[in-house]
């Protein structure tokens, strides 16, 4: 692996140079990690000057559950536990006798903005902007068998949630229970917090479990995703709760099966972001559903739960082939509940088979 | 409670007052959810000026499992779901005739922060620094219940693990266990990742629960919190598996436990926080383990599961009555293991009875 990160190294630091400056103080965890194969808590990475050097406030090993720095890196640990990895780093950058140096002003705050200045009051500060989430949006072949690892456990905390009596149980423990199981299955943990929404909760975006219980003639809508080596795979699906769903409930998914699918096949390289986004929302429109939809109907995934690019009416830019995003449209009508179907595939041309899904759990409307 | 927020804004708009600006943006969650009643995701609190304002992304209403705003605010929805609330609320504070507007430069980037500088360009922009933070320092009678339900939780959670069978089974498990448990007590969740370590493992702070398994004669250590409206609580214990302790594990036991009673003795209003540190310091140097301890011996908590006040060797500054505190000394040996012992308690002077302690789950070394 320590080859894979010297190199999105060295095209990072192609970046800089391009952009005026010999060196790149990374602050952002994700980022951090996609560069030194680690990121222990507060580390930071110094690229450039003489050499590239991992930041710590404490060793990596105290932190026996995370993955190891890449090798080829020089690991500093602070000599005070409480310094601030960053403030060291801008520090070293300046006895490399670096003139610029590019920070993530999208991550570091003012005051620690303020503290770098201050300890290399020569360093010329640039921003390094969102040049390593750029790195990011295509994945490599490493980064995609991890998503397909963490969507594979998702599908399988998920098979077993469906086998279950889910009658009279809570919203909270249905999603500690799938959560206990993404670990079971070889999660690092949940790459989100699972969301189980009942009743007239379902079909809501991002809704964090309450105290409901689950009952008959529900709309059950379930959203979680594990993360496998820091990579992040997302799931969503309705079910009914019962016998028979109601004709209303079978028309409404319906809708919104037909927006989702409608957004999977305009997945494509070279297809703009927000007309993936407008396939899947014209569908819900001419259902008469365009009031009160989630800004988004997809996005990127990776060592986020949620990166570039975003699949929205205002986003700019087009995909490229292995970029992973989700897609996941959703209605949710007040009072009544709704539906969302959520999936994690790979972007993919036609001659290699067009988009990849990955998360296969069925998207039939199940009554359980 | 809606008298509660007032009053708490009203001070902090005496210190912007006495700071020179009429009007503060405050963005940190924590600092929001203390002024306004609730913290909905990105939501900023625009203070001064004609009138308080929260503003959001989204309506809190999408967020039934989170707290309820303070009446007394006026809600503004931003009509983009998109946008930065704390951009919208520079470009209200410049329309309500504000010239100076205190911003917290610890939290905003220097990216968002240019973003307000560009809405409102006459606006002059100081710092609030951690001013709500320390407002946040002293609890009120409400924040303490809440603390106490949040430790009681933890109690409970934490008794029903001590009854079950543990050999065998993994960190990761028992960790997830104690989170389930937390829930069925009450809790919003868990205050923070909740920490099991067996065996090598114990007696390491903030160690992340792995697939070892607990086996016969394994130091266990535990720390685990609930969060309860917003507060959060935190325990730590260690204990021993199987029938005896061995003689090492005793001695090392006495020790820590004679230095988390020394930490908790100091406690008390007017107590310099790095001499309550420096009592049960010493203990643990006195037997010889001062090596590669954490660098501190307890903090406080609250709406953070880590606030001020610190207690630690270079900490400043001294204890006031109704301030909640960890205290957590602990010992970590290379390869064999370790103690830690961890409470939450008020500091209280002697005439109301001294430190109020929360967590009252037995500290005597129990084998398993």
């Amino acid at each position: 692996m320590s080859e894979v990160y010297a190199a999105r190294r060295e095209r990072l630091r192609e970046r800089c140079a391009a952009g005026g400056s010999a060196a790149a103080l990374v602050s952002r965890p994700a980022n951090v990690r996609y560069l030194a194969g680690a990121a222990p808590r507060g580390a930071v990475l110094l690229l450039g000057g003489s050499e590239d050097v991992l930041l710590c406030a404490r060793p990596p090993e105290d932190e026996p559950g995370a993955a190891r720095p890449d090798a080829g890196l020089r690991l500093h640990v602070l000599p005070a536990p409480d310094g601030d990895p960053a403030v060291a780093g801008a520090g070293q950058a300046a006895a490399q006798g670096v003139e610029a140096l590019a920070v993530e002003e999208h991550h570091l705050t003012v005051a620690r903005h303020r503290a770098l200045a201050s300890v290399a009051p020569r360093l010329r500060f640039t921003d390094l902007a969102q040049g390593v989430e750029q790195l990011r949006l295509v994945k490599d072949e490493e980064e995609l068998s991890c998503l397909r690892i963490a969507a594979e456990i998702a599908d399988q905390a998920l098979g077993e949630l469906l086998e279950s009596i889910l009658v009279g149980r809570t919203e909270r423990h249905l999603a500690l229970e799938l959560e206990r199981r993404l670990v079971d299955h070889g999660a690092d943990g949940p790459a989100f917090p699972t969301s189980v929404a009942t009743g007239p909760h379902s079909g809501r975006l991002g809704h964090r479990p309450t105290d409901r219980r689950v009952e008959e003639g529900d709309f059950l809508s379930v959203c979680l995703g594990a993360c496998y080596r820091g990579y992040r795979s997302e799931i969503g699906r309705t079910f009914v709760i019962g016998t028979t769903p109601a004709d209303w409930q079978i028309e409404l998914y319906d809708v919104v099966f037909a927006a989702q699918r409608a957004g999977r096949e305009a997945l494509a390289p070279g297809a703009a972001c927000r007309d993936v986004d407008r396939a899947a929302r014209q569908v819900l429109a001419a259902a008469g559903y365009s009031e009160g939809l989630a800004p988004g109907t997809g996005h990127g995934v990776g060592l986020e739960n949620t990166e570039d690019p975003q699949l929205a009416p205002a986003a700019m830019g087009k995909l490229d082939a292995c970029v992973p995003v989700t897609v996941e449209p959703g209605v949710h009508l007040p009072g009544r509940g709704g539906v969302r179907i959520d999936d994690t595939l790979v972007v993919r041309c036609e001659a290699d088979g067009g988009p990849e899904l990955l998360t296969i759990t069925t998207k039939e409307l199940l009554a359980l």
